[in-house]
């Protein structure tokens, strides 16, 4: 049976309510993800949520059923609520009808197998959430293997990364670690490190990328060290015919993304 | 001899302020941009703005000397005040130094000389801001001629398209149109209208494109009318290896123009 709440002063709507911050995110070890579609690919990719909130009107919903027996048999808790506390707990005007509270996943480099896939993504100190989602997003419309985050990158379990990675979050393998302990791991085995640089006369188009390719895309405003560069396999620039001299990290990371996939199909 | 503004109060802090939302900015037919780099590229593409605020630091920057004497001498204003101002007009929490405040552009497709580029970019009811923004952005990097927003489309002046645009609100030309009116204007010259659709099996790699070529993408949401899609000369898809079945909306367009783009290169 679900726990009925309704009123903004509960503990526990104050308490995921602040799973928006990162600090809370840490102490609690939890985020949120919202959406029916969302919560359902988590449950294919096997995780549940350790609460499901929704609406009364989602209450007969056959997947907000499935999710809400599923949630209660792993030990969570299904909570009927209204639009104005998912308004609150999300933080968006429109909020969706089903929200999901999650545990984070561990995200150690020793997880990746990279023989999993021929395309894995690497970011260095990405700042923007929605940069972060977006990669993701195409991580999986790519069949990219996941995302590695190197150095201070923005946290992959807040709201706007989890939003814009539309469900990619809980299918893309995601690691963390520093520039060295990534450079250690990945010359551990077979990789092509392929950097994202306006530093080099090569055109995406001209290589054969070599599987697994390691895609390796810079901070918004800053692009890679230098020195990360030069410790790259392959530094490659994508044509810019326009005024400016970058494009945003997302969408230069997805080209380079389809351009190898491209030569893999 | 810059005006100097350090009260909250100021009513042309509160007027600009305003400019944030859409209802003020259609009133007074202005918006803002923001961040010295975007107000450079903006005079060299012809725009001065009507008022230049930045901080006392940046007073003898000889960019922003350029730019408050070029602003004055067009008639308009140039602004000495605090980064605490600055960040009750632009919203962010950690503002630019320098911002600017500008006439909105006519957005008539009549305006539209479509034998000035062979890539043109064509947005259908969409509703992110964000993705607005870096349609700009990359269609500025793939030298396109410009975005035509059809329907009812997310505001182009809002601070985070022109945020996202990074300086391409003010170097591509921008239309605005009913997908009859536009429809119209294209078949009264060249050009070929693909869409981004999933309802079809044609590869995006598979075609010649033939310039103008016209690329029409649709909501983020609903993607493209099927009455659209059948309009157009030419549907395709891209390959989908994950279990998400759409990319962003912004991620599509910029894959397809830049494999349009490869061609002519």
């Amino acid at each position: 049976m679900p726990r009925e709440i309704t009123a903004f002063s509960n503990s526990l709507v104050k308490r995921v309510r602040n799973l928006r911050e990162k600090r809370h995110r840490r102490e609690e070890g939890l985020f949120i993800a919202e959406g029916l579609r969302i919560l359902t690919d988590a449950e294919e990719a096997g995780r549940l949520p350790q609460w499901i909130f929704y609406t009364a009107e989602m209450r007969n919903h056959p997947l907000v059923r499935r999710l809400s027996a599923a949630c209660e048999a792993d030990g969570g808790e299904a909570i009927e609520t209204n639009v104005d506390i998912l308004h609150k707990l999300s933080g968006k005007d429109n909020p969706q009808t089903v929200l999901g509270v999650y545990a984070e996943f561990e995200t150690s480099l020793d997880r990746l197998d990279r023989a999993a896939s021929g395309i894995w993504m690497v970011a260095q100190s990405l700042r923007d959430p929605g940069n972060l989602g977006t990669i993701l997003r195409t991580g999986d419309a790519v069949g990219a293997g996941g995302l590695i985050l190197v150095d201070d990158c923005v946290d992959p379990f807040s709201v706007e990364a989890v939003r814009a990675s539309m469900g990619a979050l809980f299918t893309q393998r995601i690691a963390k670690a520093s520039w060295a302990e990534f450079l250690a791991w990945l010359r551990s085995g077979p990789g092509q490190l392929v950097a994202l640089s306006l530093r080099t006369d090569i055109d995406y188009r001209q290589p054969s990328y070599e599987a697994p390719t390691f895609l390796l895309v810079g901070n918004e405003a800053r692009g890679l060290p230098a020195a990360y560069e030069d410790a790259c396999d392959l530094r490659v620039k994508l044509p810019m015919r326009g005024r400016a001299d970058s494009l945003n990290a997302a969408i230069a990371t997805a080209v380079m993304a389809y351009q190898v996939l491209g030569q893999r199909l």
